[in-house]
């Protein structure tokens, strides 16, 4: 069982996880397979080598854990967290620990091994966001889950361990550290001003260097203060805290909006790992005119060094401004 | 000249540093150069390829800049931060900006360009840490710096660009994020129990299954929520809260355990690259009861990918109880 551990000093939860040091990985260093034609657990045929779906999209109703399939989600094998016991918070001298209490899902988006976001028609990457959406909705019934982080990693670098195209939900019993600081932040900016921080972002910066494009109510923007060269933001126009309150066609503009940023940032910085992140209010929260539900893409271009890891300080060597012309004129 | 932009969402500053992104590399993917015998600006003979000297150890009374040194400290040739000019704090609409202020220093540690703290006699490490704490001691001299950070990246997977053993300081004119997290924490630890943290950790985990070594008033273990795999920590035993404030003695104790700290990990890891972070006091703080220095080294070993940066939560795979047996086993 993981176990969710805190750092006495800064408050920090980390989540201690044995299990998933047995992973095996399409990028292994030594892999002991022959190459050539490597196995895919998640490839159409193997079904049976994944743990039973949970959902999936199947246009002509064949029978689950079977090929036939758009898309699955399905409990991840080497989980972070699990769905199973209670949290028994518990003292440990000085320290603090619960158990490792929460749910990680992968969402194979697609049956093709060498699919991806660029390539993926729109509907399809509609279809992993609604997915997504309705993981949340039904995971958000169990009071004991306070937040849902829907994630993907794509390539080595960004850390993902298996090539065919998949993201990831991880479920987790506390309000993660990062998104308590938005909201903290966010609500802080509301009082003082009276408005949406991210309202307020994306009034200044759609006039800005910074834009990328906009199109179907959604601003693709690289941010004033990104910690990684082209870090960029999409922001829906639109203020609403949730994600999971979005109906299809907001998602179909948001799988539209993925789609093109990703086609960029292949032209511009030849087909980078990256990591893409969705931001959202904590599950159950009433409407909050303050946060601001949106996704952040980080491509991996650089490695993230010793004053980093000890101060918190990122020094990034590109400038929003630059790399945000470089995207807008890497457009089709 | 550098620039620090605020986040308006987390208040987190990044240093915006284009002059960076010119850096030569030893480990670039496609070295220009023919390979075999490569080119290093550390070695002796090329002094003047570096910018002049700040410090050095001349045990022979050799001129500035030239062969002869045991040591070298330098100002980096692409600083992230520069000490020329003033702050020029200023808002740009929802934003804050200031200009890049500081200082980006090199300390470079012995001529030998395949020497590392494993092999180094433990006097040039003491060398190269009372270089470090001398710097310090002039940096503080100017009040526009609040902090400076002392670390080490060796490895290409850890940031390091050049191979030649080095180490680095960089001044910042705001205490940094996680610093100053650690600061908030420890001062609420103290004002609920009256005692420092860290010496409290001391006290707990001397005893238990994440001790490594204890030896000469420094302990050195596995914390209890560590971020990453095989994360240690060196603490001096005797509360102190600013490492310039070490004598000789404590220094020559603290360099013998950092080489002892480094072979551990060489056998029980196969040489990995790593970071070295050493954690004070802001400078000119009075001495605080409540802040205790420490080193925090961190083997780079696994990807760092989208749930951690998007949450600030980390999924470590390795039990500290576990990396502490195997750095035990690894002694000498």
């Amino acid at each position: 069982m993981p176990e969710l551990r805190k750092d006495p000093v800064v408050d920090r939860w980390v989540i201690i996880a044995p299990e998933r040091a047995n992973r095996p990985s399409d990028f292994a260093p030594a892999p002991r397979r022959p190459s050539g034609a490597r196995h895919c657990p998640f490839c159409p045929g193997n079904e049976a080598e994944t743990p039973p779906e949970l959902l999936a999209g199947r246009p002509s109703a064949s029978a689950r854990d079977t090929p036939g399939w758009t898309y699955r989600v399905l409990p991840n094998r080497y989980p972070a967290l699990q769905i199973e016991g209670g949290l028994d918070p518990a003292a440990e001298g000085l320290y603090d620990r619960m158990n490792g209490f929460g749910a990680h899902e992968i969402v194979i988006e697609a049956p093709e091994h060498d699919a991806s976001l660029a390539t993926m028609p729109a509907d399809w990457v509609t279809d992993v966001l609604m997915a997504g959406r309705e993981r949340m909705l039904d995971l958000r019934k169990d009071e004991r889950i306070a937040y849902v982080l829907f994630f993907k990693n794509h390539g080595e670098a960004a850390g993902a361990t298996l090539e065919h195209p998949h993201s990831q939900l991880i479920a987790t019993p506390v309000v993660p550290g990062l998104v308590a600081a938005e909201l903290a932040g966010a609500a802080r900016h509301h009082e003082i001003r009276g408005r949406c921080v991210w309202c307020d972002i994306l009034h200044q910066d759609r006039g800005s260097a910074r834009l990328i494009v906009e199109a179907d109510g959604f601003t693709v923007l690289a941010p004033y203060a990104p910690r990684f060269a082209f870090e960029t933001w999409i922001l829906p126009n639109r203020h609403r805290s949730s994600f999971e309150e979005c109906g299809l066609e907001e998602l179909q503009a948001l799988a539209r909006s993925l789609g093109d940023l990703v086609r960029r940032m292949n032209r511009a910085l030849d087909f980078p790992a990256y990591n893409l992140i969705l931001h959202t209010a904590p599950l159950r929260a009433p409407t909050l005119p303050y946060y601001h539900w949106h996704v952040e893409v980080v491509p991996r271009l650089t490695t993230v060094a010793g004053f980093e890891w000890g101060t918190g300080f990122f020094i990034n060597a590109t400038p929003p401004e630059d790399s945000a012309a470089r995207l807008r004129e890497s457009g089709e």
